[in-house]
């Protein structure tokens, strides 16, 4: 009996964390290792209680007919702080340096283990939101938007800002690029999204906001709200910005091409999770 | 002590699932949890039993002074079986076929529990090879290469086919699309790969194998090794294949778009997966 209990808490476990925010039925667990509702119901409770005590997040229970448990993954403030401290301290290393200002993100974008550690902090500071979909641009926002899907349990879409002939039928939208002014074209396939979705908007880096304000324009288009907005770096010293309410994990305060100095701080991520509590969506 | 074993379990679950391939010392569970080796060792026995009694994968012990324990995603056949079968329907659905006879396949590869679970397909087969990179080529690759990757505990390169000024100097070479036959140019940044490295391939679609044997070119150009390559589709009928070892999941045999008809089946993944062993990398 101890091991079957053993065994169970370590493949709860598992399901679990591969199926966040989704409602799971009680039945499910006690049909699939026979076990009494009750011995199921303890299971959760441990799981909960040391999902919480090691910062990975919690369990939500939903009473009733149609209730069940739902893992909610969260990042705890300290955690969250920590790593955007190491994150500033990463990304201002001077190498990191490119001709015109640009920053070499690639290694960072490029380990899945770091981005997923970015996709759970936009989960977190985003998990009371109703939020049916994540969108990005492409090429550099797609892992990170995977990351936050997956952590929120929705699907990705791409908006992209060449044609692909793969894709059917779009939707287009002219935009202007705030820093450089120049007009550009951005478009998403028509199946792709469903009218009235509640859309979260993912990027990798935001200046003016001009790629973001395009999606903002493109989801009136398909008449779908915008859930949220994320960004892992944002710049300042811009002088207008074009979107208001965002969530930035870091900003990029100071680049000095010719002294090749970077300054990073952290961006506004901690004043969303500061006064945050763990609610149902 | 019976909660702390379990409370152990679920933790220990949760850090062994974030970290595929990761040798892990007996060491850190032992201090983290301020309990004996052998209660740890005791605990890693009940989790590896579970996850092969659930084809979640299974945990290596590597014995020593070095030593510690490693968790190797698994899939079985019969899973793998399955999960393929279902692709096959989902695929061959007439309302998928566009202009040209193309898939459209967006919704597949934006759901991040699909494209999670052909990664943890990938993951399984090329387990036993010394894998330090997955790349793949932007854009549609891009969130099958982070799954697979994600599994295997490695980073993403990501090759393009326009230059972005972002990611610094670059090598570029000139490759023919097999099935087009017309010249284009994939660039990968300088920085982004260190020269020997064992490079698995990863892309969703593969028709003549022009765009892989590109990025075949391109390894050579850093004095990399083809680990291996890994296709979500790839279609039958090409007179002349490009590249000869591959693990497919699934071949696109037959699309007629006055018929609209679209006819597929198995790719090459269970010739591959048939009669592998689990072993150490």
């Amino acid at each position: 009996m101890k091991f079957r209990r053993s065994g169970r808490l370590v493949d709860m476990t598992n399901y679990m964390l591969h199926h966040p925010h989704s409602l799971v039925p009680l039945t499910f667990f006690s049909e699939k290792y026979k076990s009494a509702k009750s011995s199921i119901s303890e299971d959760l409770t441990i799981i909960k209680e040391t999902f919480e005590q090691h910062g990975i997040g919690t369990l939500l229970t939903v009473p009733g007919a149609a209730g069940g448990v739902k893992f909610i993954p969260q990042v705890e403030a300290n955690e969250a702080l920590q790593f955007i401290d190491e994150l500033c301290e990463l990304m201002a290393k001077p190498e990191r340096l490119l001709p015109g200002g640009y920053l070499y993100l690639t290694d960072i974008l490029g380990n899945p283990s770091i981005v997923n550690k970015l996709g759970r902090l936009f989960a977190t500071v985003f998990s009371n939101r109703k939020i049916d979909v994540v969108m990005t641009v492409a090429t550099k926002g797609i892992p990170l938007a995977y990351a936050v899907a997956g952590q929120l349990g929705v699907p990705v879409v791409m908006v992209r800002k060449d044609s692909k002939v793969t894709e059917g039928s779009t939707v287009s939208i002219n935009y202007v690029s705030g820093s450089s002014k120049r007009i550009q074209t951005m478009l998403l396939a028509k199946r792709s999204l469903k009218e009235g979705s509640n859309v979260l908007i993912i990027d990798d880096f935001m200046k003016a906001g001009g790629t973001i304000n395009g999606m903002i324009s493109l989801l009136e288009e398909f008449k779908a709200n915008v859930a949220g907005i994320g960004v892992l770096v944002e710049t300042e010293g811009v002088e207008e910005r074009l979107v208001d309410e965002y969530v930035s994990l870091v900003k990029l305060t100071d680049v000095d091409t010719r002294e090749k100095h970077i300054q990073v701080m952290a961006g506004t991520y901690l004043q969303f999770v500061k006064d945050k509590e763990i609610g149902e969506d």
